[in-house]
């Protein structure tokens, strides 16, 4: 094939253009075209099917392996196990939705959502979250109240730090109550469920911060911030968790434009923590009585540690002033869950790139939420409003921290559930392991047998060490003569004969806590 | 807001002549001129995030509701547990590929893969099936041999008949084996799976249909058709399911150019249906024996068939000789499993826009595969084959049944677990609900609380029925007084007087069968 080793030597060419380009920083422009030339050549050679692939995955992207998959059945497990708990319903909507239903939703991130290519018909985008489409949902089939959650993968095309197990592609795990109801029992369910699940996850200790976007915007008026900076002011507060208060405060000052006065009053409150009592103290505050917003705010969070008093989870919650969070459906409530543990903190595996003790500052946030009661009337023709408050768990950086605990632990992970190997000790014995392992299937055991006509009895039995099989059914000539099945238990080696009739029965009482 | 009024307005008059334009059949430019001007209007509408949106899902797609839901995570744990009863593990893969990982995996299917928009970086495109990111991955991680499944949405850019259950997006559930093993016992292993999952869904009578590509290959040889019109041949043969034989010989003389007499020895085989006796057959035929490579599948089906009587599953499994199925990159054996009960078929639902009677003859595949030896070398680059045998479950066909059964039947599909709702009689007892609900929650029950501060108790009790809960406890100013919870059951209006001290075990019990 003369044709393709012509290409792939234009393209190794054309390669070299290309970064020659890019090395010396040349205009956007010109690099474009070279690499659409790049890609035109690539795409001539894509057609024949028979070059060699680049094997990999997209940009930002993996595969999950059954190791990886057992871990995340898991969690899955504890958290939806939680979600049913509390009476949630489940939804789902596909992957991708009109473009226009994502527009204006999601401030200056937009520009990350992934878009499809034009092929005719519809302008479609990959969703960027799930509290959109659920809003959509909500607004199409005019549901107005509703619990339900919904995990799912969503799509960002971010430059994540995949060190800090941080994707382009990435499961959402959201919680959501929609309806009319009265003030801050759904939300503080929201958060008794964010502690169960941390709880029951055992990911060492945690903290949930709780703020409110009203008391944020009060807050920011009675400092003396102009009406049109309080979302930028709002999104420089956001930094602190990342940031110490000095980085925060040059950022408003120099490059937001606020007084030094104003920045240091922002700086006074936001240095605030406590719990229903800040709140009490907060309502009484001279400056901050003056906001209606502030405290409509503070009332509520006072309201809101009264409940969580009878869910009994005050112990981890608290009422943090310099939480901000950066989407701008918020309207209400707002909240955060931050590991306190650095021993767990997947952000510390690349702290060679951070600040020396930087992971004490940067501890990740594994769920956060908050009220939206603004989001559903969007895409309603009439405008109608369906209140809501939600939770997402942030499941990745879960995820990373369970590989690393299983890592870390003497424990293998299995990644199949099999209960017993149907085995030969002889040969030609295929047929009556297969007849063995049928029953075994019909009975409702979760059996294996070797695709093999005559495997070694010693492989047979290191596939059973290494998956983490528990028992051996062990065939042999002088067993079928007497109507048994030699049964082994892989990690002592005790074997033992067992009746046909009765061998079912005897893994099942032998593998009934596995 | 002027600006906005007047963009509608201009919206709105280019609708016009955008509709004109389709209506008389203009030239398909000059609609996407105008076309794109008028997306171009919306864009612009879209940026200010308040016009009125399009409320509806991208073409081809659908949300799931919670009863669509709760009837997809039965199926679901039916075939999920089937899988790990045969020991298979999951992985997961990116929803998006390199676009040239896909290219020439398809045939003149590609044309159906989505794209997404060069936004700068790879080219991607959305999976159009399980299977080839399946071999990518094998190829990638250098495995050799596994048993896994894979459930996941694909995407395919069809013209489908949603009617038919039929979608852009959709899920596929593929079980596979990768590895060099002796011949035909994963292959009939998938065989049985198949067999087991269609009869623990109760889906009524079904079949499955055993060919293989080599006789099919034979077959042609000896009838003499010329050796490139194999593939086309044979999507000819494919489409004997939803035409006549002479509907078939006709597009096989006329347009692909047979001979009358070579379409006519091809339908005499064709025709052809039997079990291992009919491969025996076979093997003698003076024509058919010719062909190695039918000598090889005819041998082949001939062992699969012993292994099925040992598997129990052959009175389902029918070798039919006019089985062909699409997919380029089969190599050996293929399968298909039909329902064979009209009842419960979900294609009769649209049969006004077939032929009468057609019903009979497209009664829809619920589950195909094949072995695939070939397609993991493409991605290797050595060439290192993987064989591969695997079966993917037409889950979608399977959900529409399963709803049109939830429908059909009186008993009401519910979309959660819970348990009991705590309830009260009177009024300001919200604290002593939170409290109790969160002793439930504590103890892992299912309840639920309205989010109320004073409901009524019609209101609660109705609630219980509407979402089929069987348990409310009911406080009261007596109740808590003596101690105890009024239990009632939902279904019989029974109350009892349950101590607070025994109400957990009490709900436990009263629940177990639930």
């Amino acid at each position: 094939m003369e044709d393709k080793a012509q290409i792939q030597e234009a393209i190794k060419v054309q390669g070299e253009v290309v970064r020659k380009l890019k090395s010396e920083k040349a205009n956007k422009q010109q690099i474009d075209e070279e690499v659409a030339k790049l890609l035109e050549l690539k795409a001539q050679l894509g057609d024949d099917g028979k070059h060699q692939f680049v094997l990999k995955t997209a940009k930002g992207t993996r595969d999950y392996n059954p190791k990886q998959m057992a871990i995340r059945e898991k969690v899955f497990n504890t958290i939806i196990h939680c979600f049913k708990r509390h009476g949630a319903e489940t939804i789902d909507t596909p992957v991708f939705e009109l473009k226009e239903t994502l527009t204006g939703k999601y401030g200056e991130d937009s520009k990350l959502i992934y878009d499809l290519k034009d092929q005719g018909g519809e302008l479609l985008s990959l969703r960027y979250d799930l509290t959109v489409p659920f809003a959509r949902y909500l607004a199409m089939n005019k549901i107005t109240n509703i619990k339900r959650y919904h995990i799912a993968k969503v799509y960002r095309r971010d430059n994540p730090a995949m060190t800090r197990g941080r994707y382009r592609e990435f499961y959402q795990c959201d919680f959501d109550i929609a309806g009319q109801y009265d003030a801050m029992i759904p939300d503080a369910e929201c958060l008794k469920i964010v502690h169960e699940i941390l709880s029951e996850l055992n990911l060492g200790d945690f903290c949930i911060k709780v703020n409110d976007r009203r008391i944020l915007d009060g807050m920011f008026a009675v400092c003396g911030v102009p009406d049109d900076k309080f979302r930028t002011i709002c999104s420089t507060v956001d930094k602190l968790d990342k940031m110490s208060w000095e980085d925060v405060k040059k950022e408003m000052v120099n490059e937001k434009g606020l007084s030094e006065v104003v920045a240091d009053q922002i700086g006074e409150y936001v240095s605030m923590q406590g719990g229903m009592d800040l709140a009490e103290r907060l309502l009484q505050d001279q400056k901050m009585s003056q906001s209606k917003q502030a405290c409509a705010g503070l009332s509520d969070i006072r309201l809101l540690f009264s409940y969580l008093q009878l869910f009994q989870v005050t112990d981890k919650v608290v009422f943090d002033l310099s939480l901000a969070r950066g989407l701008d459906y918020y309207t209400g409530i707002i909240y955060e869950a931050v590991l306190t543990q650095a021993g767990v903190d997947p952000v510390s595996t690349d702290t060679q790139n951070g600040t020396p003790g930087e992971e004490n500052v940067s501890v990740g946030s594994v769920a956060g939420g908050g009220r939206y009661d603004g989001l559903v009337g969007m895409f309603d023709p009439k405008g109608r409003k369906v209140p809501c408050v939600g939770v997402s768990i942030g499941i990745e950086r879960i995820f990373s921290i369970m590989e690393q605990k299983a890592e870390a632990s003497a424990e293998k992970v299995r990644t199949t559930e099999v209960q017993v190997m149907v085995a030969s000790a002889q040969k030609n014995l295929l047929e009556e392991r297969l007849k063995l392992v049928t029953e075994l299937w019909n009975a409702g055991i979760k059996a294996e047998v070797m695709y093999k006509k005559n495997p070694k009895l010693l492989s047979q039995l290191q596939h059973c060490e290494e998956s983490g099989i528990p028992l051996v059914a062990i065939l042999g000539e002088q067993e079928l003569k007497d109507g048994v099945v030699k049964l082994r238990v892989v990690a002592t080696r005790e074997e033992a004969d067992i009746s046909r009739a009765d061998l079912i029965g005897e893994i099942r009482r032998r593998t009934r806590q596995a």
